[in-house]
Formats: structure tokens, C-alpha cells, sequence
């Protein structure tokens, strides 16, 4: 039977999108329905929720709290729950969510370094992990990005490297 | 810190290549060097075996003896194993490696049913999965695929619809 | 103002698609509209014509002769005609319209040697070149394959190579 | 017998690359070469030449001449030219070439609206378009792209619809 989980979607890199008529990147149009119909997804039952799509380097306090409520909330009723947020404030939220205590289900969240409309995206490999990995974890709060699944409190972003790092307590 | 797993290829559809000549795909080459190259190894350090490189319909009882036997071997030395294999036979290997015991680390097996080289295959998901599954599990015979991880014994293939299920008991 | 053209699909490797139940490319779908809708047309108004979907070996005497006849009737009403077809007989469709005399517009022939479900294809490639080569030839029979216009007749497969040669005289 | 073309790049949306650490696209690194080898050339032999790697927004007066200056001198030892070219200035460099008078060989420019590391890139259809393009002109400065051919003087980009036009005369 497949486990029914929630998909949280804030924006992101993962989400940008191409302007030809500007030529940046930008938060426009969520991409993440096009990814998921890319994978074939026997395991979960997803339930879509588009909260807010931002860069996360444009998310306010109030923004990072309103994420937390809401998957803390959405991990009561569900079998599990799945962020996908920007990288450069993901951490903020990973710590807000630990503040609320342990939630009932595991709350896995995820991002890219490279837009899912790159060749070179990092998008498709780390939705995938964070779809596999809300199946098999305890309840709590993680990343999984880059073949790497690691516990909040204390998660930080290398921006160096460009991926996630526990930090040396 | 990474954990060292051992990566064992046998061949399969998630292996196979197209030979323009003969208008075939076939096992010749393996192509999962390239697929590695394209994903970010941040949690696990691989060490590559080439074991055979075969349709599975192809393998003898002596060769999912010889996996089997391998892949619990290295599972002794190793944090964990995973084993890309065709999936019309995968489930003869599995059961074969549960007739051995628990190995001492989880052992994953995947596959695909769509080649690499399509721009429709499920390899890069299957592969995915199983390099982040191996990370989360308890020492155990488990099939990644399809975003669903099931422990051996008792998973078969279901060719209509082309993934693997847990036989009911 | 936009050239009116008619693309004739008979099939070949360049529509072959992959059946994951039996393993193997067979031509069952046709992903010409896929292909072209990849494609910013604006040069040409592309009006689609499906005569068959056959491997070019299988082809009869008959199919030759439809394709030929077909495609001389559409170059009398538009401003070119592109035929898409298995490059095994694909010279055998080349000679027989040269023996219906020059055409009232170009004539372009392709197809490809890998097809276009593989990343590796040279289905975009061939077609796109077919689709610029027919608004700038004069009229007459040509193969657009590889970076290469060659006209008929006196053109055949080299298939060792994989590509088309005009033969010595 | 293939004909020797020279390939002059200069830069542009076609060979932006993403860095993931500032999150922009830019001219870094020539992407030419990787698109060169994902296309069969049996028609052409390229002779890669990089005079530049620069948005044409920030070409100068001197930028445009030292390209029109090249190509025709190319012009005369090759059997054809194409040229590379962010596409906001493309006319000028176009109008600069059609001033030094009429090249000894077909000229053909050639560019991209989305880049070449964007999955829906118009680069390789363009790039594909250009190299057969030179070989079925007569001597003469044109742009190749979305599956026109137009001649200059004469043409300008038409940035509503994100393509070249002919100017009404």
C-alpha cells in the first residue's frame, strides 16, 4: 500500500525557470509537476501544496515560520512530508521545524544547486532521494540532497562546496 | 564521513546500448560509469566490480550463486553493497542471498526497465534510490526501484505492470 | 511569409519507440509530432501526412512506388515536399521518384540511424536539416542526413559507415 | 568531399554556461565544442576560430568591425564562414559584413534564444541549421536560425517574438 505524504513547495533554484525574453533565471512557474511525472512513484501518494515559490534568499522570518506550522501540521495527518525550498535558507526552516519538536512523521527536505531546467541539474537526483527517504526514516527533520540524508538540529550549507554539512558540535 | 559501499554491475536492461548496425540494444558496454558521473556522490565512497554483464535470462543457477556469494562477501568488508541487475531474474539473486543469512550490511539490488540510453529510462531514479536506500537500512535483501524498497524474501517481478511487488503470504 | 510543405512519414528508426514488455524498438507510435514541436518552425508550414509506419526492409515494391507517386502529386501543389524513412530502402524510394522526372519542388529525403528515443539519436539533427535544405534546393530528389545534401539519382547507404555517399560514375 | 568552413565564435546566450555559485548564466566557457560533437558533420570541416566570448549587448564599434574584418578574410580561403553571435547586436555585425562588399563565399551568422545547458535550448537546431545552410547558399551574409534563412541588409531581430525578420523594404 502506498504511503500518503504531503509536497511542500516553497521555490527555489530547483523550481527556476528560463526568461528568453529577459535571459535570467526566476521563480515563475512551478516545474516540480513536470519532475514528478518524470519518476515512476509506486511507493508514495503524493499531495501536492504550493505555499509560496521564492528565492529563498526573499523569505522572511514569517515566511520560514509558516513553512514549519504547516508541515508539522501536515505530518500529523499524513505518513510523511517533503520540502522542496531553496538552499541558501533551507537550514532556516530545518531549525525552526526542530524548535516545534519532533513532528509524528518524518519531514525530509530537499532543494538543487542547478535549475531542474539545466542539463546538469542536481533537481531530479535530489527529489528522488527525499521521495525514498521520507519512507524509510524516523520521524524528524532532514535534508537529503546529493546522495546525503542528514539529521537537523545542526545542518548547515557549505556554500564552498555547494551542498549540506553537519555541523562539528 | 562517507560510507564505503561496493557497487557490483551483472548486466540487464539499465546496462544495455544500442548498436546502430544490427538496430539492437544489447549488453556490450557499461554504462554506469557514465551514469555515476552524473549524479553527486556526497554520502557514499563506491568501489566498482564488474561481476558479468548479462541479460538475466541469460544467467545459469551457477551465476546467481556466484552474486549472491560476492555480494554477501563484500557486504562483510564493506558498509553495504548494491547490485544493478536485469530485472526478469533479479528476484532468483535476492532469494538466493537470503538462503545465505542476514549479511552484515544491507545489500540493495535495482535495476531498470527502460534502458540508460532512452531519454524515457527509469535507470537514473532506480539507481538513485538504491545509493540512498543502502545509507538508511538495517543489514537485510532489499529491491530499490520505482521509489519503493521492499525486503527479500518474498518480492517477485510483476511484468504486467512492470515492477516489483511483495507476494502476499 | 512561411513556405507550405508537406512531410510525408513512412516510418523507419527515426519513429521506432521502445517497448519495455518485450525489450526492443519496434515502430508502433509515431513521434514525428514530438520531434517537430521540439523545433521552432518558422521558415515552413508544415502540413503532416502519415502513408505507412514501416521498417524500410519490410517495405514492398508497391510501398516504393505509393511513396514516390504520392510525393511527386504533393510537390505539384505545395512549395516542397520532406519524406521521412527507414534509411535501409530509403535509396530505393530515392531512384524510383527520379524516374517520375524532376518534381515541380524539392524533394528531401531523411531518416536516422539512431532513433529518436535514444539521447544519442540523429533524428533532430536530420530533421532539422531537411526542414531548412527544402527551402533553399531547387527542384528535385535529395537525401538531408549527417550535415549532407546529396541529390538522387546515384545516392545509396553506405553502411558501414552509417551515412549516405554519392557513388563514383 | 567535405568543404572547409571556418567557425567563428564570439560569444552570446548559445554558449552561456551556469554557475551555481552566483546562480546566473554568463560567457565562460565555450560550449561549442561539446555541441560540435553531439552532431555528425560529414557535409563540413571546422576550422574553430574564438575571437570572443561576449554578450553582443556589450560589443563595441571595434568589436563588430574586427568581426566583419575576420570573416571575410575567412571568406576568402574557405569554402564558407559561420559565425556564432549573441543575437541583440547579430544585425549589426550582419550590416558591417554586408558593407565591406559581397564575400567570396556564403557567410551564415547564427545564435540562440535559451542556452545551449537549458534542456530547451533552440542552440543545436541553430547551430544545425548554419552548418547546412553554408553549404547550399550562394556567396552572400545571411543569418540561420529557427528554421529561416534570410539575407542581409536588411534583417533585424524582432525581440516580441524572439526571432530574426526581414524589414519591410
Amino acid at each position: 500500500m502506498k504511503r500518503r505524504i504531503a509536497l511542500i513547495s516553497t521555490g527555489g533554484t530547483i523550481e527556476k525557470t528560463y526568461d528568453e525574453l529577459s535571459g535570467v533565471l526566476a521563480n515563475k512557474v512551478s516545474v516540480l509537476d513536470v519532475m514528478l511525472a518524470s519518476l515512476e512513484l509506486r511507493g508514495v501518494e503524493v499531495q501536492r501544496m504550493q505555499l509560496m515559490n521564492k528565492d529563498s534568499l526573499d523569505m522572511t522570518p514569517e515566511d520560514h515560520t509558516l513553512i514549519a506550522v504547516t508541515a508539522q501540521r501536515m505530518a500529523e495527518a499524513m505518513g510523511g512530508v517533503v520540502i522542496v525550498h531553496g538552499t541558501d535558507r533551507l537550514a532556516v526552516s530545518g531549525e525552526r521545524l526542530c524548535e516545534l519538536g519532533t513532528p509524528r512523521a518524518p519531514i525530509v527536505l530537499t532543494g538543487a544547486m542547478r535549475p531542474y531546467e539545466l542539463r546538469s541539474t542536481d533537481a531530479l537526483q535530489n527529489l528522488t532521494e527525499a521521495l525514498v527517504a521520507v519512507q524509510l526514516l524516523a520521524p524528524g527533520v532532514y535534508v537529503a540532497m546529493h546522495n546525503q540524508v542528514l539529521q537537523f538540529p545542526g545542518v548547515v550549507k557549505d556554500p564552498r562546496r555547494g551542498t549540506f554539512v553537519k555541523e562539528p558540535t
